[in-house]
C-alpha cells in the first residue's frame, strides 16, 4: 500500500472536510481543490473549499454547482500548500487543525498531521487524479477540467521541465473524459488583458541590454502600474521575458516596492546560476530563478546587478 | 491493411528516396522530413531531405549527422504538403514525379500518384510516428525529437483545437524515447529575437479598438520591418495578437504589401464569421481565421473593415 493509498483512507474515513488552496490562488490549487471537493461529494461527502483570497473570474468555472455548504469539518485537507504561511489569512484559523497535506513541491515544509508530497508530479492536480482512481471514482467532465486546469497551468501548458511522459497521459486520459482543454488554455493562455498590453508595451520600451547582448532587464515602477491600471493578475510572468531574448543568458526584472526599494528577479541559462547572484545581495533561490532586494535608486540597482552578473558570464 | 501501411509498403519497396517539405518550411514539415529520412537511412536505404527555402538556424539541429547524399531518386514523397504550388520553386522539378504524398491538411489536393492524408493527425509528424511503427522501426532519440518538434509546433505547444488525446499520448511515448522537449519547446515557444520584441512593441503602439472593446485591429507597415529589421519569422503569430485581448471577438492585421496595398487577416471567436466578413473583400478563409485585400489608404482600410466587423457584431 502507497503512501497515497494512506490519504486515500484518511478522506474516506472523513464525513465533513475542508480543502484549503493557498493565498494568491493559480490553477493549480484551485484545480486540485475543485476536484477533490467534486471527488469527495460523489462518495456522499460534505466538502466545501476555502482560500484566503477571492478566487478570480478567470477561474470561477472550476466551481461552478460547487455550493458552499456551511458545517463544522471533521477533517482538513489542504492541496499545493508548501508552508503553512502560504495559506496568508487562514493560516492562524487552521494552524495545528490540518489533518492532510498533499503537495508536488520538493521544498514542502510540514505542517500537517500527515502529508502526501511528489516531486515528480508536475501539479498537485496530477496526484489528486492518482487519488481519484484510490478512491474509485470516474472522473467526471467538470472534475476532468479542474484536473486539466491545474495541469496545464502548473506547466505553462505542457512547456516547463516538470513535463514528464505521466504529464501527458493524464492530459489525454483527461481529455477522454470530457476535459475542455482547448478552451481552458485559451483562457489561461492566449487571452490578455488591456492592462497586461500595456504593461508588455511599457516594459519593452525599458528593455535594456548589457554585456554584448548576454544580459538583459526591464523594470516595473509603481507608477507604470498605476498608470496601466494593472492587478497582480496583469504582472504574472513578466519576470521571464527579458530572459526570452535570443541570446541572452540572464535576464533582470526589477520591480519597485512599495518603500521605493527593488524587488530584483533574476532568470538564467545555465551554467549561469542565478542563486549564486542573489545571495551577493542578500536573496537566494533557485538555479534559474532567484531574487532579492536592492534599496538603491534605480539606475544604481540596475548597474550593481548588471555588474555582479557580469562578472559571473564572464567566468562562464 | 490500412492505407498508411500501402505507404510504408511503398517505402520499403524503394531504395533512393528523397523527401519534400513545403516552402517557407515550419516545424511540422522539417521534423517530419528529417524523421523519416532517419527511418529510411535504418532500412538501410539512400535517402535525403528538400526544401525549397533554406533551413533556419532554429531547426538546423533536426538535421545533425544527416549528411544530404548525392543520388537519382527511385522514389519521391512529400510530407505535410498540401498542395503542388506549396513546394515553391521544388514544384516545376518534381510536377508528376511525386510517387506518394502524406500529409494532415484536410483541405490537400492531391498532386501525388497515391495520397495518404489523415485530417484527424495534429501533426504530419503523428502519421510519421506511427509509419516508423510499421516498418518496424524503434525510434531513437534525434528521431523522437524531430517528431516532437512537429507535434509541438503544430500544435502551438498542445494548444490548439487540433489537439487529441493521441497526440498528447505521442508527445509521452517521444518522450520516452529521448525526445529533448523541454529544450525544443524552449527554442520554438520562449525564444523571441530583438527584431520580434520590437515589432511587438511597435503593433502595441498601434492597438486599436472599436465597437466598444469587442473588435481591435494593429498595422504593419513595411516601415516598421525595415525600422525593425524584422524577417518574416519575426512576424510569425503576430496576426492573433488583437483577438487576444480580453473581451475581443474580432481582431484585424493589417500588413502592408509592396504595392502599397494592405493585406487583412482577421481572427475572430464564434459566431463572429471570419470568412463571411472577408468574402466582401474578396477574400475568403475559415470561420475564425480568414484573409482579404484591400487597395485604399490605411485609415480607409481600416476603417472599412472595422464597419464590416462592426456590422455582424450587431447581430451576433
Amino acid at each position: 500500500m502507497g503512501k497515497l493509498a494512506r490519504a486515500a483512507e484518511l478522506l474516506r474515513a472523513a464525513d465533513r472536510i475542508v480543502i484549503l488552496s493557498h493565498s494568491s490562488p493559480d490553477g493549480d490549487t484551485l484545480g486540485s481543490a475543485a476536484a477533490l471537493c467534486r471527488a469527495l461529494k460523489k462518495l456522499g461527502k460534505a466538502a466545501r473549499c476555502e482560500c484566503a483570497d477571492p478566487v478570480g473570474p478567470k477561474y470561477a468555472y472550476l466551481f461552478e454547482g460547487l455550493h458552499a455548504e456551511p458545517f463544522a469539518p471533521d477533517f482538513v485537507v489542504s492541496v499545493d500548500v508548501a508552508d503553512l504561511k502560504l495559506l496568508g489569512s487562514l493560516a492562524e484559523r487552521y494552524r495545528g487543525r490540518i489533518d492532510l497535506a498533499i503537495d508536488h513541491h520538493g521544498s514542502h515544509a510540514p505542517f500537517a498531521r500527515e502529508t502526501y508530497v511528489d516531486a515528480k508530479a508536475a501539479a498537485t492536480a496530477e496526484i489528486i487524479f492518482e487519488l481519484t482512481g484510490l478512491l474509485g471514482l470516474e472522473v467526471d467532465p467538470a472534475t476532468a477540467s479542474a484536473l486539466y486546469t491545474g495541469i496545464s497551468t502548473d506547466t505553462g501548458c505542457f512547456r516547463y521541465s516538470n513535463v514528464t511522459p505521466r504529464t501527458h497521459r493524464m492530459a489525454a486520459s483527461l481529455m477522454e473524459r470530457g476535459a475542455r482543454a482547448e478552451e481552458i488554455d485559451r483562457a489561461m493562455f492566449e487571452t490578455k488583458s488591456r492592462a497586461r498590453l500595456e504593461m508588455e508595451r511599457t516594459v519593452l520600451e525599458h528593455l535594456r541590454f548589457f554585456c554584448g547582448g548576454r544580459g538583459a532587464s526591464i523594470h516595473i515602477s509603481r507608477a507604470d502600474i498605476a498608470r496601466a491600471g494593472a492587478q497582480e493578475d496583469d504582472l504574472e510572468g513578466l519576470a521571464s521575458l527579458p530572459r526570452q531574448v535570443e541570446g541572452v543568458l540572464a535576464g533582470i526584472t526589477l520591480r519597485e516596492k512599495e518603500d521605493g526599494s527593488w524587488k530584483a528577479s533574476l532568470r538564467t541559462t545555465p551554467p549561469v546560476d542565478a542563486a549564486r547572484i542573489c545571495r551577493k545581495f542578500g536573496g537566494g533561490g533557485h538555479a534559474c530563478a532567484a531574487g532579492c532586494v536592492l534599496r538603491a535608486p534605480l539606475e544604481e540597482a540596475e548597474r550593481r546587478l548588471a555588474a555582479a552578473v557580469e562578472e559571473v558570464l564572464r567566468e562562464a
